[in-house]
């Protein structure tokens, strides 16, 4: 072991209102042991997920997030220490590691992923990302060719795949996303066929000019006000693919998504499904499987964030959700 | 032809606000002649539907009704005189008829009904109430034994049959309806499980009781905040089946059914889904055949609330708004 401590840093206090770095508190305890069945974890990478906020909100599905104890994420942690048949030290796996150096955990329920590189494309593309984008789009949504999917947060983690995606598929991408920048590049460098700043434009009028027949499929990560404004423009038989509100997480501001939905609902016969990731794991291995061919093939560009050092943790998650990144944020702790 | 005059009933003024007897006006016309490839038909019975109030909001999934023309409505007519292939006197059909005794139309489009007796279950059991019925729990909510169906207007001419669907398909039904008598009718004649009087109960509170381990099927004939408070207890995986929105079809208090909707949609994975009955066209004698053998064998019981006389489809229809028929409303105009 590298370390001599393992250091944790404790969500403080629950956040009123907008999530501050300094809700966070670092503490140094001493490494865990692992005992018979477990394995001590030395955590490598951690993810950075919206969701994390929205967990602080109560339960949802998972456990809430409690002030006092160590921040939940999803992370890749190395095995360091064995007492489980079946894991060896240097054995990588997927798992809740939370925000500290170590974990011990017990083997059971553990799965290990395959060490590629770089390391970080299993919280990308072949992870929580890739996998939420496939499945949201292509096992929800459906897309048939010659159709025009709209997705927010589009240069998000998620919202990058689903907009390249939909170009594979045949179908035209529109890109809704928070700065020039952000639309130039999913326009220029990830082949959107249009990317719309929501902060500057009238999302409204815009979105109508880019998809003037309406929209067949739209990946909602934010809820709110974007949502209500695809609602109104969707397309008859249109599907609304429901991954997250992130616009309500941050806050108290209460969720404005879906107003006037029942009767638009009916009147389109809309299709409108929540989903998380692990719904469909099922198709991990044809997913993961896909995703590697279209990376390499050149045909799915992958952009990530990757912020070092444990201590960056909460500035890394405050940032990401005041929409500071552009694809993967995570951070890497050794 | 028995009469002389085509009397017709016109909506004088789009409403606002509520809509009242007298936005309508009784006129008369000649009868139309039928040219050739039409058949004049006579109009037998005239279904009421709350939908007929959605379509003087605008265009929803047909042209809106316009004021100073007929009303327009679905029903039951009868050929009086055929100038075309394949119709002869007698034979019935079930279109848009409108309020009125008499109109032409060209045969092309039009599709012959049996003649069943009572001719009234053309429009209720066996027509739009209970195919929207059978084809929106079955083929959208895909209820499994065990499993707890709400649903609203439940003692209307589509819920009556949802409730008692669901029980022979071994599920808990549970309505929501507006009136005490309503709900003793449902529980005690159709066999609800439950029935909740939303006017008079606190309905979350009332329907935790009736459902302590939450909603799998809602079927939603409302909006409003009883789809909202239905959202908040749909179970993990639930379906809500979006039929109607009568909440918000008389006046124009906006609809707000679906508050809070995307984060509920992601954490419990639901999936909402708007249809109208001729989705289903396909399974269109499925539905019929199983409807038959149900209602012959006992299982499922009809109720229909007609009414008599061309003239009273104004009062009929303002007061299926307010929420006054126990089952399919409809008028004998012949």
């Amino acid at each position: 072991m590298s370390g001599t401590v393992n250091r944790q840093i404790i969500l403080a206090e629950l956040p009123k209102g907008k999530l501050r770095a300094h809700d966070f508190k670092m503490r140094e305890a001493s490494i865990p042991q692992a005992r018979d069945g477990e394995v001590l974890l030395r955590v490598r990478l951690v993810s950075l997920d919206a969701a994390n906020r929205a967990w602080m909100q109560g339960e949802t599905y998972r456990a809430a997030t409690k002030a006092g104890s160590v921040m939940d994420a999803f992370g890749i942690a190395e095995v360091v220490e064995s007492k489980a048949a079946g894991f060896s030290r240097g054995d990588l796996v997927l798992t809740m590691t939370g925000w500290q150096d170590y974990l011990a955990l017990p083997a059971g329920h553990l799965a290990k992923v395959e060490r590629i590189d770089p390391l970080t494309h299993l919280l990308s593309v072949y992870g929580i990302a890739g996998r939420t984008a496939y499945s949201g789009l292509l096992s929800i949504g459906q897309p048939k060719e010659g159709e025009t999917v709209v997705v927010s947060a589009a240069a998000g983690s998620v919202g990058m795949y689903v907009g390249q995606i939909a170009k594979l598929k045949g179908c035209r991408a529109i890109g809704i996303a928070g700065s020039r920048e952000k639309c130039d590049w999913l326009v220029n460098e990830l082949g959107f066929d249009a990317a719309i700043n929501y902060r500057e434009a009238d999302l409204s009028g815009t979105l109508k000019a880019a998809a003037p027949a309406g929209i067949d499929i739209y990946f909602d990560n934010v809820g709110g006000t974007i949502l209500d404004t695809c609602l109104a423009q969707m397309k008859l038989y249109g599907r609304i693919i429901c991954c997250g509100a992130v616009s309500s997480y941050d806050g108290d501001v209460p969720d404005r998504g879906l107003r006037g939905a029942p009767m638009q609902i009916v009147i389109k016969r809309l299709m409108v499904r929540g989903f998380i990731m692990s719904d469909f794991n099922a198709e991990r291995d044809r997913a993961i499987t896909d995703l590697k061919a279209w990376v390499q093939a050149g045909r799915i560009k992958v952009t990530e964030d990757v912020w070092d050092g444990l201590e960056t943790l909460p500035a890394a998650l405050v940032g990401l959700l005041a929409g500071e990144n552009r694809g993967k944020r995570m951070v890497r702790v050794s």
